[in-house]
């Protein structure tokens, strides 16, 4: 395998850009009416404009040249096939399987994997509608009113974003509470509100043994105790999202409501297996095939189409030449649409935990920048909070606009204005504001001599700054699950760019190890061997947790 | 004024940077068993463990000679003194008046501002009691049991940051609700749970003008009238922060319930003027008090403390020597409370819209990087989505750590592992591991030859990852005042240091002039004078409100 930079395609880019970074946006689109048809696709019923872009059909064309020496094709069907991709942890990826529709066929190994996948969908979907009709009842036979899902990472931001982005489907049957840090401050806030004989909790966790979601599962467990209910009723209070049979036997829950998943779905492309089943809670069977469905959508587009016409593959190739050629250190996504607050949460997790890496697949060092960081937070909040940075800081910051068109609620005129501000601001971000424009502004409002002179550079805006702008119909389970399936497919090829395996997370390993072993020291007056820093904020926890103590014992 | 660059600490620190970029964190706190002692600082009731930097005893000299050289001190004591520091727009900067005690004089042009601050604070608190306690009702009698604010950017980050930050502290009397985006998504979804009778709305809008916040109000106040009120009720279910009587008066507000503040409180800066009334209806006058007491210790510590033990200068400082020394593009804080959840969102605003600029008060380009990207979500939840990406990518990204050590839930075990992973993080990050404690690893676990050599390079940190750590005492109202002012200042600080005015925001104009154009064009099938991109995405816009509009038909 290459090195990114050792393609042929690299060292042409690198003099294209040269070209390419003194181009102005306003230029190309006035040079070219039909930059926007152009530069635009369509697929699984969403839009992706891409012509805000500091690129030409040069740059695009020895772009694909790069993702076909990399071999993203074939990256790409290996993944499809079940192949072993993930080669780090000797696995498959294919969380593609779990959106695949009923009578589909795939084969790993020599195995249909899908009628396990069906199976479980199947059970998934059942139990979900029986809590939402009412059959599922607590102990005391009283219906369910309230859901808490315990888990984290993949276990939580991917069904805690849909949920929030689809809450406008209707009013779920059950109210929906997350909880994931082992911050009991979280748990304990939830839990205050409920009512034990009516509250069902979905422990995810692969292993049964992710040390936040077990601590969490133990004190809600204990609660339910508490609260009126004994060993035996655990079964009706509390399901699992797991594989570990035993462990999840041995918590006292009843494994016909265990519902597991496989070595070839990572936590954060877990959203579409039994993970999801607080999303199955929230919008009912229909809706979550629906999800399944336009996420398959998605994955045919991903397969079938030329790379040249292929949304992810585009948005892939995009995001890297800011990041290596005009040195973008992060992504702003930002989504027009309040129920889609956790998106860049979620995103964050999926991009960077699967491409923050700085080694190939063959263990050498990839020489380049790999993912950046992802941020964001909605429209049109942000434009009161960092758009200032945006358009007037230094740096060059591409941003994605996301932008559902549709709405559920009844509201006049509300949505006429978020589009509106969604557009305004890319183009506002791409033209800019010159010196002659700002001194017409300036003398209109009266200011004239000194005064204008120094205020006019504050209110000068370079533009030429890109955005990527992904028009979603709606906020419909279809769309949501195309939305996130093409960001999925994007992260899938920048790795097979930057060489890097994007289904691993060694990363994580150390900083658990060691607060296993400060855990246990803070039990203890014996110190470890650590720095005089980690010893001395030791020391501060320690003083905080002996004087909780001494106040709760009266 | 001096570029940061035309300063001659500026030159020397550019080749002190050259030595100490190779040098370890590890072997500094070998070298140094004082470090942490020297290089942590109390003020405020908060902790700063500054230790875990890349720097030595030379770089903080430099970088306070820099302070010195750029005016700090002076800056400093013409912000207190009420000065019109914020040049561009020919304005005091007086947040901190809003803090301080009574009996406090402050002569801003010849008048003491204090009594005036002072009146609003305790009819603002009064007002707040009277909802808590019952006193104030609907319009029908009812005690009121919601309460939703309507604002947005500074108007709605600082209050519901505070808000989720010290639930802790009790539970409010009242549901707390806040509505920022003019996505009528956010509002509707509000008042769907809501009883007219019994919902208290705060309109919160300096001038009573801003776009989102009186669309948002608009359609609270018909939803009103459409649930069995009149307008003469609106008085009842409606208060203002605002200082315009007159549009407070038309939109049928008492201008007895209409909170004021002045044009020396910037909207980033204004939680601790009566745009905190959500705060005080939350926990209450007296926890409002202790927030600004807080507040106040922190500008004591940061106007009294010499530059080399002021933990907002350093702060500041830590920040800009990654920012434009090491080319850091990003700060990630990391809260390690759910209750913060919302703290990277609040500080994005504060450090962003305040030095996310590229001119310096003169004019001139500063040159080199200003505000860096603020980002992040509470551990130990990051740690299980964009830690990967820390630990193992390959840029520099520094981290803030914000430690709150008591809590008030009693649940068991759980704030003793959240503290071991803060601690954890931090220590990870720094020391990293090495290829010889990887193999041995590796070897322990029954790994060898070409196994043990494939996996190896993907099992290593390379550590010397730098971090902040603030030590909260815990999640009081006192504790959240120092810590939002001790980030104020430090943003003041940086602010200086570049040259910039930290207190204007030219940068948001264009889009808000660009989006009432577009919006009015939505309506309307002329087109105006736009680039194919924009003139493509009104026209899918337009054709989803269109289609909204026909499903409404029936």
């Amino acid at each position: 395998m290459k090195r990114p930079t050792e393609t042929d395609a690299w060292r042409v880019l690198a003099e294209h850009h040269a070209v390419i970074a003194t181009a102005s946006l306003n230029q190309l689109f006035a040079d070219d009416p039909q930059r926007f048809r152009r530069m635009s696709l369509s697929a699984g019923g969403l839009v992706l404009d891409y012509s805000k872009n500091r690129l030409d059909d040069r740059t695009l064309a020895l772009l694909i040249g790069l993702a076909v020496e990399q071999g993203v094709v074939d990256a790409r069907d290996a993944m499809f096939a079940g192949r072993a991709i993930n080669d780090t942890e000797g696995r498959a990826v294919l969380h593609t399987a779990l959106r695949k529709h009923a009578g589909s066929r795939l084969d790993v190994g020599g195995v249909d994997v899908m009628p396990e996948v069906l199976e479980v969908r199947e059970r998934m979907l059942d139990f979900a509608e029986g809590v939402r009709e009412g059959r599922w009842t607590g102990h005391a036979g009283d219906t369910i009113t309230d859901i808490v899902n315990i888990g984290i990472g993949g276990s939580d931001l991917g069904p805690y974003m849909a949920c929030e982005a689809l809450a406008g489907q209707g009013r779920p049957r059950q109210r929906l509470h997350f909880v994931s840090n082992v911050d009991g401050a979280q748990l304990a806030g939830v839990l205050d509100r409920l009512d034990a004989r009516r509250t069902l909790f979905v422990v995810a966790s692969k292993t049964f043994t992710t040390v936040e979601t077990m601590t969490n599962a133990t004190s809600a467990r204990a609660w339910l105790l508490a609260n009126g209910a004994c060993e035996r009723d655990v079964a009706k209070h509390f399901v699992a999202v797991s594989t570990d049979a035993g462990r999840v036997r041995d918590f006292g829950i009843d494994v016909a409501n265990m519902f597991g998943f496989w070595d070839w779905v990572g936590g954060r492309y877990s959203m579409w297996s039994a993970v999801g089943l607080p999303i199955a809670l929230a919008i009912g069977a229909e809706g979550f095939r629906a999800l399944l469905a336009g996420a398959e959508c998605m994955d045919r587009h991903f397969v079938e189409a030329p790379l040249a016409a292929n949304m992810p593959v585009i948005l892939a190739l995009i995001g890297l030449w800011y990041r290596d050629f005009f040195g973008a250190a992060s992504l702003c996504v930002v989504p027009y649409a309040q129920a889609l607050a956790r998106l860049p949460a979620y995103l964050q997790q999926l991009e960077m935990e699967s491409n923050g890496k700085s080694v190939m697949r063959d263990g050498r060092a990839v020489g380049v920048g790999t993912c950046p960081v992802i941020w964001g937070e909605p429209g049109t909040n942000a434009q009161h909070s960092f758009f200032q940075l945006l358009h007037q800081g230094p740096d060059l910051i591409p941003v994605d606009f996301i932008m559902p068109l549709e709405v559920a609620h009844e509201l006049p005129g509300h949505q006429r204005l978020l589009l509106a501000n969604c557009i305004a601001q890319s183009k506002a971000l791409m033209v800019g504001k010159g010196e002659a424009e700002v001194r017409a502004e300036l003398s209109a409002a009266g200011l004239a001599g000194e005064q204008l002179e120094r205020l006019l550079p504050h209110k000068l805006f370079t533009g030429n700054r890109p955005s990527n702008t992904v028009v979603m119909p709606d906020l419909s389970p279809t769309s949501l699950g195309a939305l996130i399936a093409l960001y999925e497919h994007k992260v899938f090829v920048q790795g097979v760019l930057w060489g890097v395996n994007s289904f691993d997370q060694w990363g994580v390993e150390l900083g658990k190890q060691l607060a296993s072993r400060i855990a246990g020291e803070l039990d203890r007056d014996s110190d470890g061997a650590h720095d005089a820093s980690t010893l001395g904020l030791i020391e501060l926890a320690r003083q905080g947790l002996a004087r909780s103590a001494s106040r709760r014992k009266p």
